[in-house]
């Protein structure tokens, strides 16, 4: 079980949805105000112009470094203005999810012992093959290369320095070039169409939801896809943005299947399981089959481009409903219920 | 002219708008309940749960077979909920172009006869020659391929098993990988820029309206683009998803008179001709000339990105209006007026 | 200082918001409706249909050329009826930048002076390098060719005609087949995602927002992507549509560093400098470092997304805000303060 933050009584009346200005943080934030919430940002002084410009939040913290959340001082402010943080990609690379869930005494949004399972690459193949979804080959011998790869780094974020390969000789050189060489994942590269589905679990209703799904826009291999081969530069990963899409229509019961799947194996894996925001990363093959290379169990970048709601959680909701917005409509009904619990940690 | 159903009384005051639960279901039966209609839709076990995630009906028919909809005793069921049918791609692939037209009695939103025309390729380029809209090259002759040719089959179903040559040796090597290699469509392969305008054809106006456009997001086509030339591997052009696009708007000219002349040729091919939703899938070439190279005359899945309306239908409609909801919003306007008969067949 | 039209004391009470049909017509006209505007556009014959039946105005009139809005017969029709002129890359285009400046005496919105900077690529060059944006390395040597480049000409509307080269025989070979060979530019092809911000700048509040972003759809650099290297045609660059793009939350401050830069460094240049919508085309490379190839100093076309708003603009303003929409806004808010004088030259 996960450590559990003592939920205080005042959390019962009123909450200040907080989190770190990056990542989907004017979502977030945005999302919280539409349910009638107070807001707070913490960013660096870098960062502040953008949550001021949007006018994002009602009150802004700044700080140096983004670990400065967890002394004593500034959780003690926190807890005074009765927040509840809502982590996101950014918060966990920069606070770091072992930190959040030993140091951190803030009420959270979802399950700390998440964080571990998906930030470790390792974890989240034992989850997804768990969860019975299929996963790219691995190969642990460089020799056992014979057609294109993509090679992957625990450090690497952003897809910042994966490369891809085809063969022994050509892995070896790429591999002398990284900063990083020592723990790679060699992953078979799956040819197909990216689908990135936003999921939500509400352990309220027990159910998951389909908000919205994007293709990742990422630099250069998205810009050297239209150089037709006149130039030697060779592809990179690195997330520069997110572009909409919708699936066919008969392929949604696969995905509504993944995600469920993984909810399930999660709480055999790590009780209580997942809780709110999660994508499953896949690419749907010429034959309608999904292969998942990553899970992310918390919101992730690409729900930004669903701040009015999307095709899918219009159907549901038929109000704008992103899921920064989903979010505090969940801590919303948890608050009216006396039900926080279930959903903070 | 075509089969006419009878449109019995009880359809000028309560209509249950149904559709099989696949392809746009979602959005027409969204657009239905938008509309005030009562809904049904017709599943199979397999794919009920998507319908009741999105809690897309008042009521749910399950069937084994979709062709099972032809037995008078599910017809009679229909009948009794005052059901309007409303076909899109799979309801046409499932229950087939034919047996709608003849053994389908249950009234049908838009002409019947119409369904035929765009299923049967040959049919459907007599068609656009008739309005005069560009065409790619064929070739009946694997000799004459000179340059990209991209091999289409008719019973290929969202691009599955199309695959793409250049000369005639590589054409006879991939033809003898093919399930179905008899009646081949060998076409040139236009290079440029793919829009899907999603049109609306009212009877009661004469009016076309553009509602919306989309890309076809196609595994594996759209990945392979990303490998820079590291993998052998084909591209393929299954249909997996759809992403939105705008079209510059000097070209909206030639695009709105592309839709007024497939609709003026279908009066006259097939009178009362194309009612309703139809979709010309073009290429823009770098010369702005637009070459069609598929009709549908039916809602197509493209759709489905603009549940909330799309930039174009906003213009006309200042409401959230997807092409599902415009079908509805047609089906009313001829309730209203007493012109049923002008639509549904 | 720019040539500066009196703002007649009518235009106090009432105002018609104009422009040419084309480019962005439908959305400004759009948006100056909902902001309570009366309505004109101006168009030719050939364009009319797609203005009437999208419903864009109150008004229109037609013209055989659009160079004849600058007679003073039809200047004086519009100044009698109050016309606010909005500009766009087709107005430039069809009437001229130095006409617009020297002959067009019914107010525009915006500073005429802008025009001259941003149809200019040299002066554009001077501009952005003086606000201290990064730009591509240009070459004047053809010998100096070593990797890609993409060769641009001064007349090219819309990326037409620009072809991209690898060495200098190679470039000797494409320049022979150019209408207009005199003039060119050799820029480095910068590979990378592409992301076009739309800004607008507010002399009214003195701050600058950020209201969508998109990636332009280009024939047939976008469509030979896809044919996985099968066929010996070259990438071309004509523009035919958008498509919607969010960027990585954690690039804004630089997003938003580099409008406030182009902004502060166009008072500098040509006071009053800036005023309303403005383009910075960048690509992002995968070291997240951006490179500006062009600026557009009004309206573009990738606005045309946003008819409802975008991600970013619901996050200013809560309601469907486009950038036409925006413009239109900036006109009530200055008529309102009687400042029009700060806003329409």
């Amino acid at each position: 079980m996960p450590t559990k933050s003592k939920i205080p009584e005042g959390y019962n009346k009123d909450i200040t949805i907080a989190t770190i200005g990056s990542h989907t943080a004017l979502q977030i934030l945005k999302g919280a105000k539409d349910e009638g919430f107070a807001t707070l940002v913490i960013c660096t002084e870098k960062n502040r112009q953008v949550y001021e410009r949007f006018n994002s939040a009602d009150d802004m913290e700044i700080v140096k470094d983004y670990k400065d959340i967890l002394s004593e001082k500034f959780q003690k402010k926190l807890l005074e203005k009765n927040v509840v943080l809502i982590p996101h990609g950014s918060f966990v690379e920069y606070v770091g999810a072992k930190n959040i869930e030993k140091k951190l005494a803030v009420p959270m949004f979802g399950n700390k012992g998440t964080l571990d399972w998906e930030s470790d690459r390792k974890k989240a193949k034992v989850w997804l093959t768990d969860a019975g979804v299929k996963a790219p080959r691995e190969f642990k011998d460089p020799k056992d290369i014979k057609d294109l790869v993509i090679v992957k780094f625990p450090g690497a974020k952003g897809g910042r320095g994966y490369f891809t390969t085809f063969c022994e000789e050509d892995f070896s050189d790429n591999l002398k070039l990284c900063k990083n060489p020592q723990e790679y994942t060699i992953q078979e590269y799956v040819v197909g169409t990216r689908f990135y589905p936003h999921y939500f679990y509400s352990p309220l209703t027990d159910k998951v939801e389909l908000l919205s799904m994007d293709i990742r826009y990422e630099s250069n291999a998205d810009g050297l896809a239209r150089t037709a081969g006149q130039t030697d530069v060779e592809p990179t990963f690195t997330v520069t943005g997110n572009t909409p899409v919708v699936v066919r229509e008969s392929l949604l019961p696969k995905i509504l299947e993944m995600g469920d799947a993984v909810v399930k194996s999660s709480k055999k894996l790590f009780a209580p399981g997942l809780i709110g925001p999660f994508c499953i990363e896949t690419i749907c093959k010429d034959d309608l089959e999904f292969v998942a290379f990553e899970i992310s169990a918390r919101i992730v970048a690409g729900t930004n481009l669903y701040v009015q709601g999307s095709p899918y959680s219009q159907l549901i909701y038929d109000e704008p409903m992103s899921t920064g917005r989903r979010i505090a409509r969940e801590i919303k009904i948890a608050q009216n219920k006396r039900m926080l619990d279930r959903i903070i940690y």
